[in-house]
């Protein structure tokens, strides 16, 4: 149906949207799928001009594969949200790359080898961190809002990086990373013990894609693109047994209010102000305060 | 801060961006917002070229005012859901436009019009609507998910529509509309005794809109201007106290499922099988069958 080609053709133009854009961005030409090649392999020769080794599209094959989907992340219920309006694929998957581009989402593992840089070398290590850890810094790589035990992805891409880094020049950074890793694990258990923070999958995709040789500004496009797979799959599982979003919301705030000119209002005290100083908005999800989402209360 | 002037813009921004393109899109110059104008009698300004009469700016401030937020609705969910990644408002808004374009989000009220377009005289109205009550089509402009009695913008958007339409070369369109009405919810309760269907906000929206000149195919878009409004709000008060969208999704599928080459797989049983023939896609919403967002089980 029409949502099924929607789908087939988003998974598809991704890749070919993020070379293009990546090389227009650098003033190079972009250049034609070949529809001999399969999807990741012709990512990257649309990205470079050339067919990459076939150690490089495995590791790139197995992360594109390994974070095609993640449950009801923040992107994929937006997208199932927006298709559960009958609205079309395009959106719904619009609307999950905006969220997508929030820090909070979690999808961007750039700043996890900002830190394995920033170290440079192994016997610098435990005194960059330790300074980090002291100023109360969170360290990028590691823990997970839902995983308290070994993120199971994790295995999966730090093998494959593992394999990719087996050549004599690619060695040192894949040690380096593996040293950083393993004190930072060590720290953490000392200046956090209740939290068992682990390596999380974050880590390993950036040291899978550096080692396959892309840009850091391309890690987020990237995960786009293996992840539009999974948000066209819960928008057609949505389109399959659909029914509209639409949480209710109780009310919290004031009753008989009356409209007043603006020049007659009073200010109201500081907690209760909005961004312009005109109260607070009065209507508050339902959920408000009652720890859903398998999160703690607010209290 | 940053969100707050986002969000102003947006608003300003939402009817210079509907008012020209609409102009463009028949060819005509854009014209430039006043500065001296207020909001809405800007965006009819930009519309029409010259200054709308007061009554008809009164009575698409009022729809304006009306209209600027309705709760959880499944497009301002979106925006909150997107926003609460940390995403800009302006990617959340982009959501909530996606969402808006769904027939099911209810904010399109052209249909309803067309009801009364397609009856075009008093005495047709009981033989069509006794016809499309009998072949069971759904009457648009009546009945809401929602609400079961009046919804309560009906009643303010009806005395703007009525007081729009005092002129005598207006007065017969209303009259006609009217009656349409009547007529509409008497066979609704001979049709449907149980189901209490009055007439929506949709209804009076298309008369109103209507008699403010407006052509059908901008009564989304102005929908969208004003709701706009509402959609920031949410999104200033997400930030205000903000907590991570990310709803548990409960695994319905079988267990130890192991990957097999495409060419191995056995078609699956026709009630399970996805848009590509290959087995449901596994991971269900935690919410699945459980009557939460109060409504009825899926059972």
């Amino acid at each position: 149906q029409a949502a099924w080609r929607e789908a087939v053709r988003l998974v598809a133009a991704f890749p070919v949207i993020v070379a293009a854009y990546h090389r227009l961005s650098r003033r190079e030409e972009p250049i034609a799928p070949r529809s001999d090649l399969p999807h990741v392999a012709n990512f990257l020769y649309m990205l470079h001009g050339r067919e990459a080794s076939a150690e490089i599209v495995r590791a790139l094959e197995t992360y594109w594969n390994t974070v095609a989907d993640h449950g009801l992340n923040a992107s994929t219920f937006t997208a199932r949200v927006i298709v559960s309006t009958e609205s079309d694929v395009v959106s719904a998957v619009t609307g999950a790359v905006g969220a997508l581009k929030g820090p909070l989402h979690g999808g961007a593992p750039g700043p996890a080898l900002d830190l394995v840089f920033e170290i440079g070398t192994a016997d610098r290590a435990e005194r960059i961190l330790r300074e980090k850890l002291s100023r109360g810094e969170r360290l990028m790589g590691f823990g997970h809002r839902v995983y308290r035990t070994r993120d199971p992805r994790a295995d999966v891409l730090g093998s494959a990086a593992e394999a990719l880094f087996q050549s004599a020049e690619a060695r040192p950074f894949y040690d380096l990373a593996r040293a950083v890793e393993d004190c930072a694990v060590r720290l953490l258990r000392e200046y956090k013990p209740g939290r068992s923070l682990k390596t999380n999958v974050e880590f390993y995709t950036a040291l899978l894609l550096h080692g396959v040789g892309l840009p850091t500004q391309l890690f987020t496009p990237v995960f786009a693109s293996a992840r539009v797979a999974g948000w066209t799959a819960h928008c057609l599982e949505q389109i399959s047994a659909n029914r509209l979003f639409r949480p209710q919301s109780e009310y919290i705030g004031g009753h008989d209010r009356r409209w007043m000119p603006m020049g007659e209002r009073q200010p109201v005290a500081e907690e209760r102000r909005g961004p312009g100083g005109w109260g607070p908005l009065v209507d508050a999800p339902w959920w408000w305060g009652r720890g859903l989402w398998g999160l703690p209360s607010r209290g």
